[in-house]
């Protein structure tokens, strides 16, 4: 399962009435962040997040309100007690900025492991009951692909398969803004369900079955048996996606593709402001919409209003006359996306 | 006159009910900030305060709950049309921080004049309707003292003397917290009251009196004219004083003498937490109503609560039985200082 809550859903400025657009994920008791503006942390304060236990912030790029939380968020989670690293993630460049920000902060009681995006696929995994960030290459191995363990980790303390449903893909998009910008989409695998008919007629012995099941791969001193053995057909998974700050891109509709949460900016919502908002590398709401439908995504929220914008609600027709499952975020819009039952 | 608002009144970490300490001072129609913890820009929108006509910026110290909503502030400034150069004052070693911090923001419209306060005197004038700081050194010549003329302004193009109420003296002291601190006080000097008699005894010309009494020097082919030919006994101007993150010093009580009004951290209500306070080099109530009686100044208001003090009110006797005319700071409180009728 993943929770999301929008903690905020202004851009631009942050206002008495909306904070900034940012994420918070939460994923087998832990967290993860989307892009940190001024108040982040106040409005994780407001929505009962808690800090301690933040273990990966994406940040999506470098412009001022996306980031200037992050020196107040940082400082404030040292001061939880936390000696665990926290891995930041965003775009080429990103490390001299943050390093920049933190002249400010000269001791916190953890590290800092700050990644920046060059491939666009990574992995994240709990190791040590946190989560932690791997950069991750396909697999061409079809018993591989079969079984679910789509890839393969640089360090092999981490654990490939999706046993106790503590994995999730890391997705990254390079977008169109006036910064290097990244879009983020996590895919939470799930599990072929159990065919108890094909491991009997496979004569998988009982005992294997529950290993194999949760992905693990069986030696006894006659056979090596797969998982793939006691699975049924492949489901899917959950897809959230995340795309503020850019142009629509061609690659966008099949990066957000079938996801079940897409959150998208809509910076401007009449579309009369296409001129700004091709101008200031925005979206209007109509533009967001029509790649929710292009990339056939069950829900989309909108977000990153531009502070000029008093009553987005206004404007909500000219998205869901093109996609209709379009909702207007608001600052602790939350949600459960979960596997559906089947 | 100065306008004075209490932007926040919480220490450590901005909370959501809570804005951090800072104060807005308005002066003939242009304003000086003293503090800029994250959220800062929030509440001078919350609290109407407009950001263009923002000339100085007071820092206190370099600590987070201090200076982390600057780049943000400075960012929204940019965006209000900004042209005219701002002063960032504050302790030696604040301009590595500022620049550090600023490396996420490319581009300004306007320089940032960055002064790190190595003297303790300094004023602050109305330059081409901006206000601008110079150090100043204080005149032994009595004449010029008589004439109200305190400071030799090293700039010959500012006018030295108060003839418009546009000039303010600005104090600054060292303070004992764990990074270099440092107190601000501003003082608005008020002339003396015309003297009607004086200038008849003296046969000043009455064609002449105005300027006088305006503070200018008149010459003409019999005589030199000096402002103290027309003006009574002197009176006492309007005093701000502003004191946070500290201990008491043996020093504060002279800097403050006689303010008419004193902004004090009050971290801690509980004269019980005084541990506490001397560890982290902060005051407790009792310990800000002793400077604010100590000091001989006409009121008192705490603010830098600490984010564990939930309700501060609680312990406003251990201030008031101390100090009676003290005052719990809140988000928004404000007050005009004016010259009293006389």
């Amino acid at each position: 399962m993943l929770n999301v809550t929008l903690l905020g859903s202004g851009g631009g400025m942050p206002m008495p009435d909306r904070f900034l657009s940012s994420l918070l994920i939460k994923f087998a008791s832990r967290k993860i962040l989307i892009d940190c503006g001024e108040g982040t942390q106040v409005a994780m304060r407001k929505y009962k997040s808690g800090f301690k236990s933040l273990d990966i912030i994406c940040l999506t790029h470098d412009h001022g309100d996306h980031i200037f939380g992050l020196p107040g968020l940082l400082s404030t989670i040292g001061n939880s007690g936390r000696t665990d690293p926290i891995t930041i993630m965003g775009p080429v460049g990103i490390k001299r900025i943050i390093e920049g920000m933190m002249v400010a902060i000269p001791f916190l009681p953890f590290d800092l492991d700050i990644v920046e995006c060059t491939g666009s696929s990574f992995s994240i995994h709990m190791v040590s009951q946190k989560l932690r960030v791997k950069k991750t290459y396909l697999e061409t191995n079809d018993n591989k692909v079969n079984d679910n363990n789509y890839y393969n980790i640089a360090d092999n303390n981490i654990s490939t398969n999706d046993t106790d449903n503590t994995s999730l893909v890391l997705s990254i998009l390079e977008l169109d803004h006036s910064s290097p910008c990244l879009g983020y989409s996590f895919y939470l695998p799930r599990r072929p369900k159990f065919n108890p008919e094909k491991a009997l007629e496979a004569k998988i012995p009982v005992k294997y079955w529950s290993r194999l099941q949760k992905g693990q791969v069986v030696m006894d001193n006659k056979r090596t048996y797969h998982p793939s053995m006691v699975r049924g057909k492949e489901r899917k998974g959950i897809k959230l996606s995340y795309i503020v700050d850019t142009r629509p891109t061609a690659d966008i509709p099949d990066f957000i593709h079938e996801s079940d949460l897409f959150i998208c900016e809509g910076t401007y919502g009449d579309s009369d402001d296409m001129k700004k908002a091709i101008k200031n590398k925005h979206m209007t709401f109509a533009e967001s919409a029509q790649l929710a439908s292009l990339g056939k995504t069950k829900e989309l929220w909108l977000t990153h209003f531009s502070p000029a914008m008093d009553k987005p609600e206004q404007y909500m027709d000219n998205a869901r006359q093109i996609f209709v499952k379009t909702v207007l975020g608001y600052d602790g819009l939350s949600k459960s996306l979960q596997f559906p039952e089947s």
